[in-house]
This record gives C-alpha cells, sequence and structure tokens, in this order.
C-alpha cells in the first residue's frame, strides 16, 4: 500500500432487503474500515461503471485497485482476483530525450525500458528557444485575454504528449501490453518542460525575476493530459524549485538519498548544463552553470551524446603510444561522448600531447621519437591549425573520421573548469572540505561512462579516492521510479523542495575568480591535485 | 463562504529576485493563510492558464474563485474586480419534467427559472420502462463485460443531458448569459434518474433486493458529464437513500425544514408515487406508495399536469348549482389537473351527486328539482355508463370537452385511500397522533394548487386546522437551490441520508387494512373527519 496504485482486498456482506446499501457505498465503507486513515475515499466516476460490474460478479469479495493520492484514496478497479501486475510509467522528461521504464508497481520489477528523441528539438534545441516558440505570439499581443493560448505553445504541448504516447507505445509493447494498461506515470522534468507538458505559459522563466507559473501541480490524471494511459491513471509531476531548478534535479536528489543521509553528500549531474546538489538530511545546497554542453557532446564538432557508435573509452598507451578505442555497441564510431572525450584529453595530457593550458604541442618542435611518430600519424594541421585524429575515414564502413579540434579543446578546458569552480564554490559556500563528503554521486550518461580517475587528472572532479564516487545512473528517471513505488519518496519530494537553497552563480564574484583558477590541467595549484602527474 | 462556489479576496506581495515564488504557489500560499481550514487548496489545471494570467494582470491582488468542496478549495478563477454575480443552476430532474432556477450564488436572487419535458419519455413514460430500456442489451447477455455498457443506457444518458443543456441555454438566456457562465449545478431526482444521468446501471433497482449501484456519488464536474456549464463547474447530486428513495425526496426534506426542526412535522409530496416523510431534527421516518397517479392527471383520461388550460379549480354553489371552473393561464379548457380534480369530486360529494363510495347517483331517482336539472344538464349515459361533463364542446376555441367518468373516480377514490392510509400508516407507527403534527408541508404542484379543505373532504389529508397545512412548491427544486447555497445545507443532506427510516408499504399488512377503510368518503370511520358532512 505504499506504490501509487495499489490493491486492497474487500470483502463485503451479500445484500439483502435487510441490507440494501449500495453497491458502490458498500465497497466505500468496507474500504473505510480497512484503510482507516483520515483521507477521504471515493470512486472515480469514469470508472464507476466497471467497477460496480465487477464488484457484483466477484460476489462482493476480491482487490478493489485505488489511486493512493496525497489527501484521497481513489477506486480506480475492482477484480476477484490479486492483479499480478499494476503498471506504472517512469518518465525522464528531457530537453533533448525522453528516456523511461514500466514498472510493476506490486513488486518494483523492471517490465521495459526506452528512450526517444524529444520531438521538440524541430521547434528549438534549447530550453530558451523552445520558450521563444511558445510565446510567440503572446509577445506581440502586451495585455492578452485571460483565455488566449498561445499556438506555439499549444503546439509544443501536443508534441510532447504524442512522444510520450508513442514511448508509452513502445515500452508497452515490448511488455506485451497496451498503453491503457499504464496505471501511473510519473514525469521529472526540468521547469521549463514541465511548462510545456501542461501547456503552461513559460514566458517569465526566462525574464527576470524569473517567476515559474508554478513549481508544485496537484497530481494530474491521464485524461487531464490526453495521454493514452488509462484515463485516470494519476500522473505525479515532480515538483521543482524555481526556473533553473527542475523537478528532474529534485528527483536526482531523491535518487542519490542524499536527503536521507545524516553524512553530507554531493550530487553531480551533468546534462545541458551542470547541476550539483551538496547536503545531508539537514539541509541542500544547489547550483548550476554552464558546464555540461562539452561534456554532453554539445560542443566538439564531432561530439555526440552517449548512444551506438559513439566513442566512449578512448586510451594512448604512456610508452608504446596505441591508441585504442571502444565505442558504444561495438560499432563503427561517428563521433566522441563525453566519456570518451575526458579520457582522450587526459590521455594526450598524460602524454604530453597538450600542455596545461589544453593546447596542442607542435609535433615539429617534439624530441621523443616514438612520441613524434605518434604525434605524425595523429596530429595533423588543417587551415593552419592543429587537431587529432582519432580514426581516419572508414571505406569499409562508410564512416567518416573523428577528429579532435584546438576548438574542442578549449571548450572541453571551459567546461572542466566552470565544473570544478562550481563545486569549490559550493563546498566553500558551507564551509567544508571535499574530503568530509561521505559520497560524490554522478548522475546521467556522464556519470555512467565516465572514469572519474581520468576527470582528476584533468582537474574536472576533485582528487578523491575513486571509492567516494559513485555513478548513479539517470537520477532523475531512478526518482520517478520511486516515486511511483514509495510514499515516503512521494512526501520527501515536498520535504526537499522546502530545503533546498539555491545559490545563483551567474552574480557570484567568488566563481569567477575560480573559474580563472581551474582553467588549466588539472589546476593553478597543482597541490590540489597530488595524484595527478604535473610536465 | 458558505456557497458551493465563492470569491475570496488575495492581496499577495508581488514577486522579486528575493521573493521567486511560482505564481500559483504564491497564490495557493495566500489563500492557505486566508482560509485557514484543514481542507486541501489546490488550482484546478483546467484553469491554470486562466488563472495565472488574471493573477498577473491584477497585481497579484483580487478575487479568487473558489469551489468550496466537502474536502477541499479548488480555484477555478480570478479577477480583479469582486464578482456581482456568480451563476449557479439548480435543477430538478423529474421522471416527467425538468425543472430549474438559475442564482446568484452571492446572494441567492434567483436570475431566471424555466422547466422542459423530460425528452427521455419518447423510451418510456415511467420509471420501470426506462429501466427496461436503459438494460435492453444487458438483459439478453447473462454475464456482461466490465466494460459493455449499453447502448440503451447511453441513449438515455444522451437525451438527459442534452435536455439539460437545452434548459440551462433557456435560462442563460432569459438572464442575458451563456451557459458557460454556470459555475455550478445541483441535481436532485430520484434514484432511477440520478443513475441515468451519470449512465450507470439501474438493473439492480427494481430487482430484489432493489440495490442501486450507488446512493452517494462524488461532486462531479461539468466536463466529466459532458454539460454545457463551465467545465469546471462543481456538480452536486443529491444523495439517496435507497432505490425508492431518492434525493428528491432527500431535497424536500432539506426544504421543508424538518430535520432542523425539535417539533415533529410531516412532509407529503405527490408525484408519480406519493412519499411521505414525518420527522424532526432527531429521527425522519419515511414510506412511498402508489397514491398519485390520479392526483397528478396521470389517470382520469381528461387529467393532465397542472399546466395552461388545466382545470385547476372547481366550484358547484351548493343550492344554486351553478359550476364555475378556472384554468391555469385563463385559456379554454384542455383537461384537468389533480387539484381541480379534488375540487370537483369535493363538490360532487357535498352537492350529493356522488355517494359515500364515490358512485354517480342515477339522475332519474333525484328527487330535488334544482338538483335533479343541474343533473340532467352535466351527467350524462355514454356506452351506458353516468358521467360527468364539466365543460362541453366549445366550437369558437375548438376545444375537446372536459369529462369525469366513473373510472377517473373509482381512481380518485383509491388514490386518496391510498394517501391517507399511508399518512396513517406511518403516524401509528411513531405512536403519535396527526393532531401532535406542527406542520404538514405540502410539495409539489399537488401542494401549490389544491385545497386542503377539499382534500379534507374526500378523506384525503387529516381533518386538522387548515393552519397545520403549508404548500411548499417545488420541494426538489428548492433543497436544490438551498445546496448550492448553503454549506450546512450539504452537510445536512447526509445527515438526512443517515438518519432516515424506510417503512416499506408494500408488505405491510396494517396499510391494506388501513387502505379498504378509507375507500369512502370521508371515511368508514367518520367520526376521524368531524368537520365534514355526513349525508
Amino acid at each position: 500500500m505504499n506504490s501509487i496504485v495499489c490493491s486492497v482486498f474487500v470483502a463485503a456482506t451479500v445484500p439483502s432487503l435487510q441490507d440494501n446499501t449500495a453497491d458502490l457505498d458498500r465497497l466505500q465503507q468496507e474500504l473505510v474500515t480497512i484503510l482507516g486513515d483520515n483521507r477521504s475515499i471515493t470512486i472515480s466516476y469514469e470508472c464507476m461503471t466497471s467497477v460496480a460490474r465487477e464488484f457484483r460478479a466477484a460476489g462482493f469479495t476480491g482487490y478493489a485497485l485505488l489511486n493512493n493520492l496525497e489527501s484521497s484514496w481513489v477506486v480506480v478497479g475492482f477484480s476477484a482476483e490479486k492483479p499480478d501486475i499494476i503498471v506504472g510509467m517512469a518518465l525522464d522528461l528531457g530537453t533533448t530525450h525522453l528516456e523511461a521504464t514500466l514498472l510493476n508497481l506490486q513488486n518494483g520489477d523492471i517490465l521495459s525500458e526506452g528512450n526517444l528523441e524529444n520531438t521538440q528539438i524541430s521547434f528549438g534545441a534549447d530550453i530558451l528557444s523552445r520558450i521563444h516558440h511558445a510565446t510567440a505570439m503572446r509577445r506581440q499581443q502586451k495585455t492578452p485575454a485571460a483565455d488566449f493560448q498561445d499556438p506555439g505553445l499549444d503546439e509544443l504541448k501536443r508534441v510532447i504528449i504524442s512522444a510520450i504516447n508513442e514511448l508509452a507505445e513502445l515500452l508497452t509493447a515490448r511488455a506485451g501490453m497496451k498503453t491503457a494498461d499504464i496505471r501511473a506515470l510519473s514525469v521529472s522534468g526540468n521547469t521549463t518542460m514541465a511548462h510545456l507538458l501542461l501547456g503552461l505559459d513559460p514566458f517569465h522563466l526566462c525574464r527576470e525575476p524569473y517567476i515559474p507559473l508554478f513549481n508544485r501541480v496537484p497530481v494530474l490524471s491521464g485524461n487531464q493530459l490526453q495521454l493514452a494511459i488509462h484515463p485516470i491513471a494519476p500522473v505525479w509531476i515532480m515538483p521543482s524549485v524555481g526556473s533553473y531548478f527542475g523537478g528532474d534535479l529534485i528527483s536526482g536528489i531523491l535518487a542519490s538519498g542524499m536527503a536521507q543521509s545524516k553524512k553530507t553528500r554531493m550530487l553531480i549531474d551533468v546534462g545541458t548544463n551542470a547541476e550539483v546538489v551538496l547536503g545531508n538530511s539537514e539541509w541542500l545546497i544547489a547550483c548550476a552553470g554552464a558546464a555540461g554542453p562539452a561534456l554532453e557532446g554539445g560542443v566538439a564538432r564531432m561530439g555526440m551524446r552517449a548512444g551506438p557508435g559513439a566513442i566512449e573509452y578512448v586510451s594512448i598507451h604512456p610508452e608504446k603510444y596505441e591508441l585504442k578505442y571502444r565505442t558504444i555497441g561495438d560499432v563503427a564510431p561517428v563521433g566522441i561522448c563525453g566519456s570518451g572525450l575526458i579520457d582522450l584529453v587526459a590521455a594526450l595530457y598524460l602524454t604530453r600531447m597538450i600542455d596545461i593550458r589544453g593546447k596542442f604541442r607542435d609535433p615539429a618542435l617534439e624530441q621523443d621519437a616514438a612520441r613524434a611518430a605518434f604525434m605524425k600519424e595523429h596530429l595533423v594541421r588543417r587551415d593552419g591549425d592543429l587537431c587529432f585524429v582519432v580514426t581516419g575515414i572508414n571505406t569499409t564502413t562508410d564512416c567518416d573520421e573523428v577528429v579532435l579540434e584546438q576548438i574542442d579543446l578549449d571548450a572541453m578546458i571551459r567546461s572542466k573548469a566552470a565544473m570544478y569552480a562550481i563545486l569549490t564554490t559550493l563546498i566553500n559556500q558551507v564551509g567544508l572540505e571535499f574530503s568530509e563528503l561521505e559520497e560524490i554521486a554522478v548522475a546521467g550518461a556522464f556519470g555512467r561512462h565516465i572514469n572519474p580517475q581520468h576527470a582528476i587528472t584533468l582537474g574536472m572532479l576533485p582528487d578523491l579516492p575513486l571509492s567516494v564516487y559513485r555513478a548513479i545512473g539517470n537520477s532523475s528517471l531512478r526518482g520517478a521510479e520511486k516515486v511511483l513505488l514509495d510514499e515516503r519518496a512521494r512526501r520527501d519530494c515536498e520535504k526537499i523542495v522546502s530545503s533546498v537553497t539555491y545559490l545563483e552563480l551567474n552574480v557570484n564574484q567568488e566563481f569567477m575568480i575560480r573559474f580563472s583558477g581551474a582553467r588549466f590541467i588539472p589546476h593553478t595549484d597543482p597541490s590540489l591535485f597530488p595524484s595527478v602527474p604535473i610536465f
């Protein structure tokens, strides 16, 4: 009775002339006795016909299916037999990708999983251009009518609803089910995505003082959002804290367990932005910064998201100068993802092919013969600039070459410097040292694929024992799964929202100073990185 | 803040970088402070866009419009100015007629009123034939699937929804408004009509042990029922007690005020059935019986409901033998309604044209010259049987004659006997005398038009001072109005439902004995009617 939809055994007496309580009142009265909390118990109007029929057919004894909401229980089904499976869908509604799992709410088993591109991309790659599209008409109308709905906003809502329905179709098909079998949906996404999903005006999100239209929304239902899931399925939208602190991060905090931990921990989530949270069960402090793009494959010309054909791992033997790489799916390389980039740049530094500023060394000046030979093969000049060829054109597989240019390297250095500056500004804010952290949870594809040692070599992550780092995967999705399964997690969301302090880095002088100091490999102050060799 | 939709003044602080609470959260927080009860406060998803826009446009200060529900407050609108009018519609959903009023929930003013025929009549004149139509397919299927919906039931639901929409259109047009301006609807109807309105299977209503599918239903919304009123308008369905004790009677009890009275009162509501309730604020006992048809114009060939052209008043001068009548709307007569029938039969008794058994006396045997002349003019033989011509064919107005046949008289006597038997059985049940009653409220068109003295003459109502009788009009509609306006009335409904005891007359031996005793004018025991002359 913890999951957002659960089944409860009911054995009611059979009606008679002496006991002529109406069928649904009879069911309700039994549930009052069984559940016995002070929440109201109602029977969903949309399900009354089927509940009443099944209740009678089952001889007034069987299993009631209930939406387990904060202030009410809502009966949404009845069956003679205990249901083996109650299907819930957890969704990470990302700006670029949707990722979801189908869960059995009876036991937490994963029934299927999958992902899709966010088709809103055709209206703008990033949050700002989406807001722009959603408010195109509104921006022309000084004082829009109360019932004015921007066609661009409608369009974005429609598109995302379709995408969710498509993903639901995909996941249920994989599990041999129908979308209407989905009895609950949880959604974690950033604040803008949540506004767009609900068709709510995002106009003020990107305008000072950056006020969202909502942070908390009541539990909705499938039919309110025109979703193809069960019409009365509760739709839980993860609450947010502000324009730049969305439900995806609340979800991540929830998934990391840090808000339940006595000892202080850190959570790093690298998406389009790098979002970092520090705290414990007593307090939470968070900030975000533009450290992400280079790491998520958004900057390098050959950069790409972690996906089939992405080079996710690179090594260069420090003496033999042998370059090895591995692609996701073991197919011919088509690009390089964040973890591959970190591996590559760390290797280029350790093999001294780039200097501490992240600039390619001139192969012509190289003294070491083996290194010179390797450089000759991989460091080529294009339009006068040096670049590193990870892999050449492969005529067999019809694949392009994968190349790292100086411009990509520079972006990478900025990103890693931003990341380290964020982490140090944040830890300094609360007067702690990195060494006092119990854990640093690294979320996302970034967390799953990177080698923390290489990130430390670059000076991106603090120089701590590797055991401190834990990859927690798509934490936004993991949190969404948690709220489906666990009533305490749903309540914790509210607790997290109200205990988070947000540190604004855009106006933070300390951050800017720390950022400058971090634009070297590993750092202008090498004593911060004792494990990294300095050349 | 008593009505089911009400407005509340809110003055919130303006957002800033220091106070970046989301707009709708800001509104909600203010309301928590203002309303301060333990009910949840949510903002209706469907209204979020307009509420947010108006809240901003009004500078975060103005009037929130709230649905005032039992366990929650739901914000459904916002305006800078205090709304003058909040429109609610109260509906008496009768088996044959719909009657409604449009109210201003701000002050209880009636904005317009009107009525329509229940267009379900084309599928059956009475409850049983409607249930038959609604379950036509289901009766053929031994074990229908859980999602099986009878097409006949769908049809009846569609028809009644259309009729309500039409009536809403009529009433709002009269008040210079639109149907979507209706912000709340209350419905009182019998249990079958409530089932048909909600499209819920009435199959078991007329089958032993006569179990309704529901007696209580949560507050629904306009859009759930596809009504043309505001989509988020709360739709309050008056609860019922059982198959034969519907929300219309609960509404009547509410309107009569008897459930709030320390002294015992009686309520008589004559519709298709005669429904009678006895009680006070401590206890209520009710019963129903088939006393109605003759009184509602459902039996006599010339009988009709109170409406234009219905003879509603008849007198015959006891010495001059002059017959006078009045029709509703003062138009040419087309039939005779319940009150006219009672007047007529009482006058026929007092002028000795019928005997104590309600049989026409033979005009040929009449001794009195004046009476003989009158009888000759009005008492004619058709197919060998005597009948009384109230008014002959009128060639000018192209109107038919209005005639009372012996068969109509017999039905009338049965009805009045049933009525008196019901009343005496009920009062005897609790060991009281009629003289102990503080009031007898007589509801409906019947109550509005009848002359209680004439009903006493016939032995239909007990021989009490006329001041004891009070006509309360359409009590089902009055109760529906009350729940829109008064929070306590909404709670009282629940109290009434749980305190009513229902007395089953169909299996009641005492009732049958009393019925036989009452089949004379005024009664086999004339001492019960000291004010009535015995011939």
